[in-house]
């Protein structure tokens, strides 16, 4: 082990830094703003949070986490059960620390992936006092190498005063090389970023740091928590076939080629199972330029239908994690991992026109998708980087299965309790009933495409019936609703146990 | 007469494709897709609307018309009352179309004033048959000069089967030079967008054009339906030193320096009144990049504040245009006028960091904005490019006064009766009252800074009532909201002729 700390550690200066979990989790106090890394339970900080949760068994202190995205249960769930988090961003998505911010007990402050490092820079979250950072070398030339992520890792260690790394031996070295950091300039002063293909390599291999600013050097081998993505089933197999008929009408009206655009697909079971399903397809030659690879994407590459695939986190199943994590080298000519400031950049997006697929939690007869919150109120995850790929796509696609909870609540309601993202953002809705492409269409040239394509059976009659009433109610207005009437289906359900009337 | 039309038309080729206005109005069938030139009330298609109003006294047709943005009385007035429009997009301003889109006589869809182009180039509006585009001359070499506006001209003009001119004779001939005509290739096929300072020429001074594609050139020598904008009134004064002030501790906090950044301002009496605020500011040096250059743009240019304006648009009050317009010689080197989908670019705004400053109808008590349907279902405007701007600027900010109809309505509610900019996109909330800095929070977090900053005295308690009710029902989850009673203040309102409860 030693043999190969000295060979991760390639800044010899710094030997002298590496402490136990323990000593480097002292040096957090009460009230700092920590950074830490991590994206979708990939490349997180994992044993100085632990070490925290022992600390705050015997002492009482507070700080704030902010992070690229959701971190594993080390810190969503048991540094959040321990009441050391006061206030967590930009997103979660661990049941343990969804309960707390829904009770009040935890701050949390969700938003666009890629707003977070302009905020990083512009100081909105306070002075960021210690950036704990999971990588996988250091480089003798200064370079700390990360793992399964980038998220906002270099924009962290550039802004944080201290800096805390987690040099973790169990990462395959066959991971340097894999990365590419490039951190734009301030606003006003930047150029271009110049990626102008999923594949380009714009910057370096790892994150230049200030070697002054490390503080303490933790030795680890924890690994990272599995994705809890569940397998398709036979609707989210509909789905994917809906989306591919889909885009095989958008070849014939001249809009695709059949090597289609590059794809960005959300985190999750139902996108993964979507993507999943090109599997079968005719599509080759794909590209990815998402967030999250998921298993989808390494079961494409494997099948010869990914040629490369661009994102700033790897987050596979147990399974599937151990053969790719053991073979990156096989992967390594296929695979990039960028900062999220560079996966989620509309300005990059648009110019690359992407084909977005996201899932919605709902939807309304209008088109407007809720990503994020439960009956309006309870949070469930965060609205991630939806927002950032469905306004600049080529294609903002949503999809959701019509209904949920064994049939008691529909997807597609009169007006969602939440509004994440709005018409004019939200190309094609799809569900397992079908397609509904919005594009070009006003307000009410939507609501029989969305109904009848999109909502379940169960559900089409009452969502007419809504619909009728408000278009005479309003006297036919752009947007009619019925605003007395508007929220019943949640009132009910929350009386009755059914949106059914 | 003759020598002038001569002068302006260069492309001599040309010269037998001039013809009266009827002729040209004859060339427009029954159910055609129509492009227009014009961005709110500037440098819009006239003489054939009106040519069109005229035979359809006599005729039943009817066409979609879609434009920059909104246009003057010609074809939002005259050729609406007349039933030619039957779809229109993306943008209106007129009462009188409004009335019709809010009695389900005319199809409206609004959308981000930024994704027009693409969806031109992706077919969504249906083949275009004919763009009707106003312009100050063509030149001998084949490059169309717009008039007072750019908005989606050049992608119109592209995508279009055939192309009416109408030659504004009345437009000086200092306008050729101030445009600046930039047409990005298709998405997949593009590189970046070069602008990298307000200043910055990319383009071209005209539209290049494919004489085949001329079918008529009718000369005009109409000018543009002046500007509504009513003057700065007490309330919009404090709204301007609202902003100045919260300008003052961004620079304090080091985020902004004295020369700030550019800024972008939104359509209407409010933005622009806010912008006049700088005149007696200590502000110097300021650059604009923005949509439309309103009234205050010119007298700031005048105060030397201003050195430099960039946008796709020129709305002037009639008494200011006559000035403006005869002597632009004298801000020919201070001016750019480029396509909206340039002003409008994500990459563009987001590249300078822009300070965007928009009117909203209303926010709610999270943060969340809506700038377009009075009561949920009543369209106004229309979004425009407000999305654009506040998503990707430095600074989103929005304003309005904290009441409307003398006090009955009040513009901060417990939830938005229509979303158009979510609590992600909304980072500082001004009114009469005050400022909310809502940047970093979490949503909880933002509704005592909004309802004891922005909240007219009249309606705090009444807010405070419902958060208060809405946390202990909802047990102080993430977004507290009560669905039964959320949006009784509209049907009070309705009833009751108040929101007073």
């Amino acid at each position: 082990m030693k043999a190969t700390i000295e060979k991760r550690l390639g800044l010899k200066e710094l030997a002298d830094k590496v402490v136990s979990a323990e000593e480097a989790a002292a040096l957090i106090s009460d009230g700092d703003v920590v950074g830490m890394s991590g994206f979708t339970r990939a490349g997180d900080a994992k044993v100085v949070p632990l070490a925290l949760v022992e600390r705050a068994k015997n002492e009482k202190f507070q700080i704030d986490v902010y992070t690229g995205a959701s971190l594993g249960p080390e810190v969503d769930r048991y540094l959040a059960e321990a009441g050391v988090i006061r206030k967590r961003g930009p997103y979660q998505g661990e049941p343990a620390l969804r309960n707390l911010i829904n009770k009040g007990e935890v701050l949390y402050v969700d938003g666009h992936l890629s707003h977070v490092a302009e905020l990083v820079r512009q100081n909105i979250y306070g002075p960021i006092k210690f950036a704990i950072i999971e990588a996988c070398a250091i480089t003798k030339d200064g370079y700390l190498i990360p793992t399964n992520s980038v998220g906002n890792s270099p924009i962290l260690a550039d802004f944080a005063e201290n800096i805390i790394v987690e040099l973790n031996i169990s990462c395959s070295e066959s991971f340097i090389g894999i990365h590419d950091i490039y951190v734009p300039e301030k606003q006003g002063d930047r150029g271009p970023i110049p990626v102008v293909s999923a594949t380009d390599r714009i910057g370096e291999i790892g994150i230049k740091i200030d070697p002054k600013k490390i503080k303490a050097i933790v030795i680890s081998e924890n690994t990272d928590a599995p994705s809890l993505i569940v397998p398709p089933d036979e609707e989210t197999d509909i789905m994917a076939n809906n989306l591919l008929n889909f885009l095989r009408d958008e070849i014939k009206a001249g809009r695709l080629t059949s090597k289609l655009a590059p794809i960005q697909s959300g985190v999750g079971s139902v996108a993964n199972a979507v993507l999943q399903g090109f599997q079968d397809s005719e599509f080759e030659d794909l590209e990815i330029y998402s967030e999250v690879l998921q298993d989808a994407v390494f079961h494409l590459i494997d099948a010869g239908k990914v040629t490369f695939a661009s994102a700033t986190s790897i987050t596979l199943s147990e399974e599937l994690g151990k053969e790719v994590f053991e073979n990156m080298d096989k992967y390594a000519d296929k695979l990039c991992l960028r900062p999220q400031e560079i996966t989620n950049q509309p300005e990059i997006i648009r110019r690359l026109g992407l084909i977005s697929v996201n899932a919605a939690l709902e939807a309304d007869i209008y088109g407007n998708v809720n990503s994020t919150h439960v009956s309006g109120t309870r949070m469930m995850n965060g609205i991630g980087g939806s927002g950032d790929f469905a306004r600049n796509a080529r294609l903002g696609i949503f999809v959701t299965k019509s209904y949920a909870k064994g049939g008691t609540i529909s997807s597609i309601v009169p007006m969602v309790s939440h509004v994440d993202h709005t018409e004019h953002d939200v190309d094609v809705l799809i569900t397992e009933q079908g397609v509904a492409d919005l594009r070009g269409l006003a307000p009410k040239e939507r609501v029989p495409l969305i109904i009848e394509n999109c909502a379940h059976p169960d559900y089409k009659e009452q969502l007419w019936a809504y619909y009728n009433d408000a278009v005479k109610k309003t006297g036919n207005s752009q947007t009619p609703h019925n605003l007395e009437k508007v929220f019943s289906w949640y009132v009910n359900y929350a009386k009755n146990g059914t949106m059914v009337e």
